[in-house]
């Protein structure tokens, strides 16, 4: 499916003013980044990466793109002609996927021609916004539930496409398993799931649903207890499965103390090893409220597919150096009230002390920084050329060495400032 | 593309057990609603009704869905052979999209065998879920803005995909134009857009920038003008374009004090037809108080498209009524705490005196119903064919009348308890 008209119509308005007036060729980098991290949030996650590069290698116009942009008006003949042949010719350096980011980190530096770097705007912006702010709350809810798996189940919460990204970057932030078939196949993210209240409200009777689930599941699977009774539940799930059961699922009520009050049911029935899972609009705080439940594991829906409070990252894309009539690359950047953007190609680097990171530098030139200073981008694009595609399991692994080198204030869930500053030079 | 494995895992896992032990036959009442509105909203929108047939339409397993659910155990061989023969063949009502709903309303009912119906419902809540949750936030911008229109410009902050069904829900309730060209091919809404500060930045100063843009858009064109000095801008724009300049926006600064310095300032050059239009992290607040303001257009992006604090709708997809073994439909409802739901299948009208709605009616029997209260229920598919499809512009008009039909209050920004009361008899 092509990604060409997820673009916003000023994007072709420009290219097209721009080809008539020949800054259409100047050589120009724009980086994203955002200004400022969600309200309280001490770090943020890059996400995304991958899924980017899959849209810009699809980010072409066929003759149905054209045809709808040149019948209404969009474009002129000329500018179809020239997106006919469109293919981004230019270099993208980017921040590795699931490593941290902080105010003013250049996540993504597009360079190019100006009419190639300036279409690909939303498509950037859409697929780091949405992905990011997933990504920082499922690394917070990482974090909150220590060892215990989570279940990321939110794509009912969240637009149909849009679920399945949010499932691939809760898996890229440690969530162990996610309720998405399309993630899955497309991911390879590992999918989970057995039953809802539906199941058990269509059989006669509570036995007989439990029996059909161990029929064709066995008893390794995980029953659903909350419909009716739960302590009534619990009995009949051990004595349908036997000590072997392999999980219950509490949805509804005090979790915390359902949790206590179904492990010493379990336990009296001779079940020690069955597992609980609990469900129900979970958040960080509340996973890291229940670690002292005796619960084995965590689905979140809700909170995880809306960024637990941060549905969007605030991600902008801007146009920081260009050739100018000479063909020198200049810095540029406007002095809107309130939006200052800094002009210049940036570099990026993580400071250390004694391996724990202590500052982000965003700077202009090279000068200042030391040999220790770890560079943050890597090439993605080279001459169009796609060169940044890795698993999505190297960037989970990533992320989770990413976190490690902070410093433990870092991963505080508590409102806090960025933990490492920001320091531009 | 197909949406078949838009579907969570737990779904394939149901249908397995009841393929095995006979329940998959039993006929099946499932309903859409919410239990509650977003805190202090006074109504909600019916929004995604057309995606949804769309989607369902193109619910069918092929060879590469069968291939991967088998492949990783999601699903047997048998299961897989029933998936490969999908079609839904049941039936489907609905709230007719854009009117209005209240805690409760049954905006969704799906009806056939329990097989066919529960695999819907990932596919169902995610275009509800979102596309609601958007349309809620862009009917309340619609009344605040007025008879200005509003330009929908949120494709940035949101997924990709998502962002072209929110720029669909905006324009259902009311907004003029989305910058997104997907939204333009797919869905027919008009599109806009002119220029971002790249352009002005990627020339050597704005008047180059100027005379390009209305070169190729002619003075009819919206400047923007705020990369630099305002008034400065606001000179050169006219000094180019002439008198019949279209328009200026405003991206940054206090909108309020800027729009009047602008106003006058077109006023005293002789420009006073060019209109001013304003962009920049509005809200529905923002816009009411831009009010008193000379704007003559609002460009919203970021709190559309995630749904001014509430970006999802927590839409429900419950199980109320099946077959029992003797074949006969029986109410079910499980009792979880916190979370109870009604058992069986719901009627649904609003009350009305005077032609003002008082209140909507939430009943299993159709007893106590006068013939003056009108069902709120259509028919959206038949016998799986579908039957609800419309153009999205009788949606959107659909949207203004039921609006003009609430009272007064339901209309106010401010926060309050839901317009109408929900009857439930």
């Amino acid at each position: 499916m092509g990604t060409a008209l997820l673009t916003d119509h000023y994007e072709l308005t420009m290219l097209q003013a721009a080809l008539r007036d020949g800054t259409a060729a100047r050589r120009s980098v724009f980086e994203v980044f955002a200004r400022r991290l969600p309200r309280g949030r001490r770090y943020g996650v890059v996400a995304g990466t991958g899924r980017f590069l899959d849209a810009l290698e699809r980010f072409t116009f066929d003759a149905a793109d054209l045809a709808f942009l040149t019948a209404t008006g969009v474009v002129d003949d000329d500018t179809a002609a020239w997106l006919a042949d469109f293919r981004f010719s230019g270099d993208v350096w980017g921040y590795a996927e699931g490593d941290c980011y902080f105010p003013e980190s250049p996540i993504l530096r597009v360079e190019g021609p100006f009419a190639e770097a300036v279409v690909l705007e939303t498509l950037a912006l859409s697929i780091y916004n949405h992905d990011c702010a997933i990504a920082a709350a499922a690394s917070r809810m990482t974090q909150a539930a220590g060892d215990r798996p989570l279940i990321e189940m939110g794509s009912r919460r969240a637009h149909e496409r849009a679920a399945v990204a949010a499932a691939r970057a809760a898996y890229l932030c440690g969530f162990a398993t996610t309720s998405n078939l399309e993630a899955g196949r497309t991911y390879g993210v590992p999918t989970a799931g057995t039953a809802a209240h539906a199941f058990t409200l269509v059989h006669d009777d509570e036995r007989a649903a439990f029996a059909a689930q161990l029929a064709t599941a066995g008893p390794g699977t995980t029953l659903l207890v909350d419909t009716y009774d739960v302590p009534e539940a619990v009995k009949l799930a051990v004595e349908l499965a036997g000590p072997d059961l392999g999980a219950v699922r509490i949805d509804s009520g005090d979790l915390r103390v359902v949790a206590e009050e179904v492990r010493a049911q379990l336990d009296a029935l001779g079940a020690p090893g069955t597992r609980i899972v609990v469900t129900g609009d979970l958040d960080e705080y509340s996973i890291a409220a229940l670690a002292v439940a005796p619960c084995d594991g965590y689905g979140v829906g809700t909170s995880l597919v809306t960024g637990s409070g941060a549905p969007t990252a605030s991600m902008v894309y801007k146009l920081v150096a260009r050739e100018d009539s000479s063909g020198e690359l200049k810095p540029v950047a406007k002095a809107s009230p309130g939006k200052p953007s800094r002009g210049g190609r940036k570099h990026a680097h993580r400071r250390f002390a004694d391996g724990v990171a202590t500052a982000e530098l965003v700077t202009v030139t090279e000068a200042g920084l030391t040999p220790e200073d770890r560079p943050l981008q890597v090439p993605l694009v080279r001459d169009g050329e796609i060169v940044g595609r890795e698993p999505l399991t190297e960037a989970r692994e990533r992320h989770r060495r990413a976190l490690s080198e902070l410093p433990a204030h870092a991963l505080h869930l508590s409102k806090g400032d960025p933990a490492l500053p920001t320091l531009l030079v």
